[in-house]
C-alpha cells in the first residue's frame, strides 16, 4: 500500500520531487470519453507556481506528457498514463537536510522508514510536487464527473483569522465554482480575498507562514451514492483529502460545530421540493449514513501553515545526535492554500470517480 | 466495496440491528496469539448499552461467541469469526419508517441505494449496534497493539459546550488511559463529566439530544508506520473513524486550530531527549507526512447530536410524496458519545493495526 | 490477504474443519435479489457426502443459517453471511497428526507457517469441509448470474483413466448442466459414469484413492467481459478454482493441447451467425486476451487423488525429528472429483460474479 | 481492476504497443536495495526480439528509463517508475484491423468491450509487448528475491511436439538456470534444443506457427509460505502467468498427469535429510494447501502458437457483417516461447515478491 488509491478507478502515482519526472496512472477508466486539454490545462495552472507574488518564485511547465491510455483525443480503454518531467530543480538547496530533518516536515519519520536511503531533495515523494499528477488524475476525473452531472468547486474559507462568505449548504452551484475558479484567489467575497493576500504577505515579510481552510462542494450527486461502513463517502474522500500535503482536518457539512447543536437544531428536516425529496438546512453536507442524500456535498479541510519558513529553528543532527539551528533556503510558498484549491478538488474528484464512473 | 477494511488484517463486518445476528471475521492475524477474554468483555462493556441513566433502556448481552480463529485461547492463523445473536429487539418500533425518514439518519439515502429492499428495522445495517462486532475486532487488536508496546485510549473531550482537560499532546500517557477507562464518563476531569451529564439530561428532559467531540490518544508507535499520500496514517485512521456512526469530523494533532497559526507557531521544534529524537510540542499530533513521528499521536472526531430525538420532526412520505410529521418511539441515548469512546479507539486500532501486526 | 476474493462481490470464508461453524460473508451483492433457497439446498446437496457408496459415510447436514442480508428471501443490500455449524466431528481421529504430518496435506507447511498453533483437527482451515461455504457463496452467485443470462455447469471429464465425453466446446448448453446435474455422477456418457464408479471402488478397496479432471462450461456471457492482463477471466477464474483444494492445474479452450498445435489449426476463425460473430471452433475456450468472446468458456481442472489413504506411509514426527509410518483413520472419499463438481462451478460463479454483478 | 498485480508489491503496468511509451509502477518496495543495472539489462535481453532468426525482424532497444524509486542505484522508498519509449513501429501495417479482428487475438472482444475505442495497433495495451514492463518489473524483484536466497529459473520444456529433458523436481537447482539462461534457446538438452530451432523454422516457411509449454523451478522457498484458499502460491502465480499473452493453462508439479495417479503413487513420503523435512518425490511441486512445502516450486505454461501467421484465414468484418478473407502483414515470431520463457520468470518473481519481500 501507498501511493495507490481507487478500486475501481485505481491511481497511482509516483516521482520525488527533483526526481527525473513525476506522474500518474489510471486505471479502470471507461473507453471513449473526450478529454478536454485546454480545460485540463486551466485547471493545472491553478494549482501551478510562480502566479503572483502569493507564491513561490519557482517555474515550474507542468505540462503533462501522456503516454498511454489516449487516442485521438478519448480515452481507449487501456490505463492512461502521464509524466511531467523535472526540470527547474535546485538540489543543492536541499544537500543539509540529509542529517537535519526540517520540523513539521516528514524527513525525520521519512529518514528512518527508509534507512536514510530516501530522496531528501525537495522532500522526495512526500514533496507538494506531488499534486501535480494528482491534479492531473483529479482534472480528467472532475471532467468525466461533470459529463455525468456532477460538478466539484472549492474556495478559500479562510486565511489565518480572515474568513471568506461561506458557501451555501443548501443553493450553492456550479456557477459559485466557476466564480471562484476564474479568479487569482479563490473566493467568493474579493474584500476578504484582499484581506487574505494582506496576512500572507504579511507574513511573507516576517520570514513566516500561514495556513488556512479550504472549502469545497459537490452538487448533481444522484442520492444513495457511496457504500456503509468503511466506504462512506467520508471515510473515501478523507482518505483521498489527506494525501493533499499540510492537511491536518477535516469535517463534513456542520462538522465540528455540529457536536455542539442539539438534534433539534442539527438534524435537517425533510422537504418535497418540485417532487424531489431535499433537506430544508444541510447541517448534514449532503451525506447521511456515508451515502449522499442528493444535497450539495460540502466538506471542509484545514491546512497547517507551510512548514518551511525563512525564521532560524530548532532542530536535531541525526548523524551526531546534538541540536543545531536549522535555516532552510529555497523558495517557498508563505501559504499553500490558495494553490491546494485545485487539489482538493482533485482529491474529491478521484474519491467520488471510484463510486461514479 | 463496503463494510471491509484493511490489507494486511481484513476485516469484514456483517449484520442488522434486528437481524439474526451481527459479527465480525478478521483475516490476517498472526497464529499463537493469546486473547485476553476477561480483558475484551471489559472493552465490549465499556460499549454496551444500558450502564446508566445516559444510555438507552435497551439491554444488550452483547456477549460475543467465537466461531472461528481461535483455538485453546490462542489465535489459530484462520481467519478469527464472531457473532452476537440479536435478542432484546423490538421492530414494531419501526414499521412505519418504511415509508417516512429519519432526519439525519441513513433511512432515506438507503432507500433509494437498495430500491426499498433494505432492512430499515433500527436502521439495519446502518445502525450504530453494528459497532459492537467492529469493537470485538478493535478489541482485539488493541490487545495485540499493546504486545508490541502501542496503547491506545480515548476521552470525551467535550459534550455540547462543556469540555474536558484535554490530553496533554507531549506526557500523555498509557495511565492516562486506564484512569478514564475505568470511569463511567470516561473524562480525566470529573468536574466536567458531572456538568457532562447534567448537559445530557438536560437534553433527554427535553425530548433532545446533544453531540460531542472525542479526543484519542496513541503512544509507543515506532517512528515511519504510515505509507505516502493515500495510505498515511491520517488517511487510514480517517476512513477508520468515519466507519463510526455520527461522526462529522476528525482533526489531527493542533487539527483546525492550525489554520490560524503561523508557521514559527506551528511547527514543533526537534530535540533529544535521553539520546531520542522528539519534539518539544506536538501539534502535529505525532504524524508528519502521514508518517509516524514517535510522539503521541492525537486526534478528535466530532459527533453530531444523536439523530433519533423524542420531539416530532418534520419528513416525508416516500410512497405518497408528501410530507409529514414524524415521531420516533423506540428507546434512544440522548447522546451517543459517552458509548462511543471505545469505539473510537477500536476504530484506531483497526487503522494501525493494518500497519503494525 | 487469504481466504477473501474479489473486488466488487467480496467473499471471506471462516472457519475450521472441526471448529464451532464455518461460514461466509459476501459483500456488494445488489439488493433485491431473489435466493430460491431450494435451489441452493439442491445445489449444496451435490456436494455433501454421504451420498452413495463412492463417498465418506460421514454425514453432515451442512444446512447453512443466515445471519444477515436476506430479507422477505431477497438480498438487502448489506452483507449477506451464513454459517454451517459444525456437528459430526470426531475430533480424536486426528490427535496424532499434531505432531505427524501427512503426506500430500497442507499439515506440514501449515505447522511450520504458524508455529504449531494451528487446529489441525480435520485439517483446520485447510479442510476440503471449507469449500461449503464456498458453495453457499457460489450457488448464490451462480442463481444471480443465471438471472442475467449466464449459465454454469459442470461434469467429470475424467476419473483416473476413464474418461467421460468432452463437452461440444461450440455448442454445450444450458441443458448439458441440467443433465449432468441430475445424475448421482456428474457425467454425460452413463457407460463412463459405471466405469469411474468401478475404478473408485477398486481403489477404495485397495485401500488407495484416484484423481480426476473435471471439466466446467459457461454459456451466456456477454462479449468483452473480464480486464487486460492481471485481471482477465482466465486469470481470475485460474485463482478462484485453485482454492478448491486437491486441484493441481487448470486449462482453457484447447489448453495444454494447443502447445502441440500449429497456428493455422488453433486459431479459431470468425464467421456470421444470425447477425452474430461467432467462431468456427472453439479452442480459445470463450476467452481471447482474457477477455470472453462470446463463445462457451471451457475450462478443466486437474484434481490429484485423495491424499487421504488407507496404506500405510512414510512421514516424519516433528517433534523427535524420526520417520515414521503413518496410518491414518477416519472416513475419506476415495476420490474428492464427484463432489468436487459443483465446487467448481462455485469457484467458476465467484469468479464471473465479480466482474458480471 | 486490470493491469495491477499485488498487495504489498504492488505493480501497475500500462502503455500500448504502438503508443509513445509502455511503463511500469512498482508500489511497496523496500528501501536501500541495490539494482544490478547490468543483470538486468542481460534479463531483459532474453526477451527482446531481433536476437536470432527465430524472432521477429523488429528491433526494439528496449533499454528502460527511469522515472523514480531509484537513488544512487538504490531503491529510495518511492514508488519506482520505468518507461521505454516506442520507436520501431509501422502502424499502417495494422490499419485493417480496426474493422476485421484477427482470429486468436484480442481485437474482436477488444473492440466490444471499449465501443471500438480501443487502440488496434499492434494489439495496443493487449500486445505481447507489454511483457517488457512485466519483465522490467520482474527482474528488479527477482534480484531482490535471489538476496532473499530464492532463486528462479525456467526452461522450454517443449515446443510443437519436441520436448526437453524436465527439471528433476527434487534436485533441480540454481546451476540449472543459470545453464538454461545462458542459452539463445533455454534448454538443457541441446540436440532438443536444435529440433525446435527445425520445427519453428519449419513453421515458419509454412506461414504458420507452433506452441509450446514453458517449466519453471524456484528453489530456496522458506516452507510456509502463502496463505489459505485464494491467497495460496498456485492461486497467486497462475493468476500471475496468465497475464502472459498466449498463455492457454498451468499445471503445478505432476498436474494433470496426478490425476491419472492413485495416491500411493501421488503422495510424496516425508523424509528427513541433514535434520530438515523434505520429500522423497515432489508430486506435489514445491506446494501443499497451497503453502511452500519447502520442496523445489515447479509449475509449467501451455502456449497455444502464436496467433499472428502469414496463411490467410477467415474472419469478420465488423462494420458491415460480412465474412471476409483476412492476411496479417508485419512481423512476428513463428513461436513466442523462446522469448517467453523470461516473462515466465517475471511472473512467477511478480507473484513471489509479493509474499516475500
Amino acid at each position: 500500500m501507498s501511493s495507490n488509491f481507487g478500486q475501481k478507478i485505481k491511481i497511482s502515482i509516483f516521482g520525488q520531487s527533483h526526481g527525473p519526472a513525476i506522474g500518474v496512472v489510471i486505471d479502470g477508466l471507461p473507453a471513449g470519453e473526450l478529454i478536454d486539454m485546454d480545460e485540463l490545462s486551466a485547471f493545472l495552472a491553478r494549482r501551478a507556481p510562480g502566479q503572483s507574488s502569493l507564491t513561490t518564485a519557482r517555474r515550474e511547465s507542468d505540462l503533462p506528457k501522456f503516454l498511454s491510455g489516449i487516442l485521438n483525443g478519448r480515452t481507449c480503454g487501456a490505463p492512461l498514463s502521464a509524466i511531467i518531467e523535472n526540470n527547474d530543480t535546485r538540489s543543492s538547496d536541499y544537500s543539509k537536510l540529509q542529517d537535519i530533518p526540517r520540523p513539521a516536515h516528514a524527513d525525520f519519520p521519512a529518514s528512518v522508514k527508509y534507512n536514510r536511503y530516501n530522496d531528501v531533495r525537495g522532500g522526495g515523494h512526500f514533496s507538494a510536487r506531488l499534486t501535480a499528477p494528482m491534479c492531473i488524475a483529479g482534472g480528467i476525473l472532475k471532467q468525466m464527473l461533470k459529463c455525468r452531472g456532477v460538478s466539484i468547486g472549492a474556495h478559500i474559507f479562510s486565511i489565518a483569522d480572515v474568513c471568506d462568505t461561506p458557501f451555501d449548504p443548501v443553493t450553492v452551484s456550479e456557477n459559485d465554482f466557476l466564480n471562484t475558479a476564474s479568479k487569482p484567489l479563490a473566493v467568493l467575497n474579493d474584500d476578504a480575498g484582499s484581506a487574505m493576500s494582506s496576512a500572507i504577505l504579511s507574513a511573507a515579510h516576517d520570514g513566516d507562514s500561514v495556513g488556512g481552510i479550504i472549502e469545497c462542494g459537490v452538487v448533481g450527486l444522484p442520492v444513495g451514492i457511496g457504500e456503509p461502513m468503511f466506504d462512506g463517502l467520508e471515510n473515501r474522500i478523507a482518505q483521498s483529502v489527506f494525501a493533499v500535503p499540510a492537511v491536518k482536518g477535516i469535517e463534513f457539512g456542520a462538522g465540528f460545530n455540529s457536536s455542539k447543536l442539539r438534534g433539534s437544531e442539527n438534524n435537517d428536516p425533510f422537504c418535497i421540493s418540485d417532487g424531489i425529496v431535499r433537506t430544508l438546512t444541510n447541517n448534514h453536507g449532503g451525506i447521511l449514513g456515508g451515502l449522499s442524500s442528493g444535497m450539495p456535498l460540502i466538506f471542509r479541510a484545514a491546512f497547517k501553515p507551510t512548514p518551511s519558513i525563512a525564521k532560524s529553528q530548532q532542530s536535531v543532527n541525526l548523524n551526531t545526535g546534538t541540536e543545531e539551528t536549522l535555516i532552510i533556503a529555497g523558495r517557498h510558498d508563505p501559504c499553500v492554500v490558495p494553490r491546494a484549491v485545485p487539489c482538493i478538488e482533485a482529491a474529491a474528484a478521484i474519491a467520488l470517480a471510484d463510486f461514479l464512473i
